[in-house]
């Protein structure tokens, strides 16, 4: 980490869906670290006394801003942009939603629900979620890409070859993201930062959250991947695994559905033995459970298991 | 763990498929622990001096036999099995296979290719892979579960909601596997035991190897899973994630050909990297390396990632 102050990227300076023609907001040199200002998903639509009324509120074309694009000089197409991502200041407030239309049991959740989150920035203590579950936190980015070399507007709810909304939850502290540069100066980009979520993201959303991120910046020449790559510094489930995992799978011949029976089985499991209703065992679900895929060789049926750490109701 | 000798059931009493008119070879009483031989998935086929030859010589309808089954007094339609996994005893002899026409990647690897391991039944030390690999051992069952209410003989290959060939890599020592009792005693058998395996199992074979498990058997009436439930003791990879991961990622519309990316990627990433033959690192990545699913929302793009553990080349 360098010592002298960071130059910081504020959030005002975001976009919406990927767009090769977007000027940059600043220029980085290899190696130099610098500290971007994200909004959360909803770019600060979410107040203290917001509830699932305002969830209609936000606009389509607005959400998942995020901050640059940021050009890297010399990064040429064909090369691999290593974004290090440093460190996190998250802000302490949050929200998850119930997003009608939106989500991997989208039909069965129809209603809006929102929860907030007022959470311990230094990440030592568990989020709280009403009085009955305490979820361990784990900063990252949702959404970290660069550039397409295809002309045109791109719309940023999908991820992409490219990286951009991979809501990937071990994009933490300390790991490194290779992506392909597509353009000259690779036109990174960043947001979408979350408290917390497990593998899947299967509400639709995590603990949303703005937050600020320290980045360092390489290029490795003619290296692009084909797909966003990553490595992580150390283990990525000890801030919750410490009790071990209930776990639900789904059998069947379609990972789709068998993630959708898998998590449907953990939902049901949960809201019962709790006593909760099952939107909150839902959002639960989608901001610490991990979607794994135990066996996909045993043809024509594949098992897709979905992992809820026992820490967050001892 | 009872004080008294157990019961032990021999691997000479195994079956091949599921068919609920199989006779029980042992009765128990719920509350009741037994060891159970298990043969491995190719019922000894290999030796210390087979090659990659042996391979088209093992015969298809003998491949997967399981010990049982085993009638749970009591167990009616509609209960709930939950059998613990107390402790395994391994042989320290395995094998790892690429088969022709079986595996995630069965377009890319056509030829057939054996590993063999010796390995510390203890678990101590890791298991070798040439001089150039150490894998950690973390030994479990891939094939437990119950006849089906459905006559007949179902093959063994396919995972069903009654569980079998789940491969599901933490159904290890001190894991409860819940399951739905369909026929009278619920008609419990196990077999194909692994002295490691990735999630996944993306090479089609773990590090195959006889072992002896101790088993104890309950009932929670009236409570069948849809599918098959598990609950472990605790963390379940602490044994490889010390050192973290190197990461590849799938991004598209099919969750299928996303997994195939990812896996693609990184057989790509460690056999460029470590100058190692793809299909080793092929058959490295089935025995240690997980497949999750890092976003399933955001569509139509999923993210598959697959997690390789540094610990493995360090």
């Amino acid at each position: 980490m360098p010592t002298l102050p960071l130059r910081t990227i504020h959030s005002a300076h975001h976009h919406h869906g990927w767009d090769n023609a977007f000027d940059p907001v600043a220029d980085v040199a290899p190696g130099d670290s610098l500290t971007v200002q994200c909004l959360d998903a909803a770019g600060g639509h979410y107040t203290q006394t917001s509830t699932a009324d305002d969830i209609a509120g936000v606009d389509p074309a607005r959400v998942n801003p995020v901050t640059g694009p940021i050009r890297v000089d010399g990064a040429k197409p064909g090369d691999c942009l290593a974004v290090r991502i440093e460190t996190f200041m998250p802000s302490g407030f949050g929200w998850t939603a119930i997003i009608p239309g939106f989500g991997l049991l989208a039909d069965q959740f129809t209603r809006p629900r929102l929860h907030l989150w007022n959470y311990d920035v230094s990440g030592a203590e568990p989020g709280l979620f009403g009085s009955f579950a305490r979820v361990p936190l784990k900063p990252f980015a949702g959404t970290l890409g660069v550039a397409p070399a295809a002309a045109g507007h791109h719309d940023i709810i999908p991820p992409r070859h490219i990286g951009g909304n991979m809501d990937i939850r071990d994009l933490a502290a300390g790991t490194t993201l290779y992506l392909p540069v597509e353009v000259e100066g690779a036109l990174f980009s960043i947001g979408d930062t979350h408290a917390a979520q497990g593998d899947g993201e299967i509400c639709g959303t995590a603990i949303e959250s703005a937050m600020d991120v320290t980045l360092t910046f390489d290029i490795i020449p003619d290296a692009a991947p084909s797909f966003p790559r990553f490595s992580t510094h150390g283990p990525v489930t000890r801030h919750l695994d410490g009790r071990g995992y209930e776990v639900a799978t789904g059998v069947g011949p379609d990972l789709m559905q068998a993630a959708r029976d898998a998590v449907s089985g953990m939902v049901d499991h949960i809201s019962r033995r709790e006593g909760i209703a099952p939107e909150d065992a839902y959002m639960l679900c989608s901001v610490c459970g991990d979607l794994r895929i135990s066996e996909i060789v045993d043809a024509p049926n594949w098992v897709v298991s979905f992992y809820f750490p026992n820490v967050v109701f001892d």
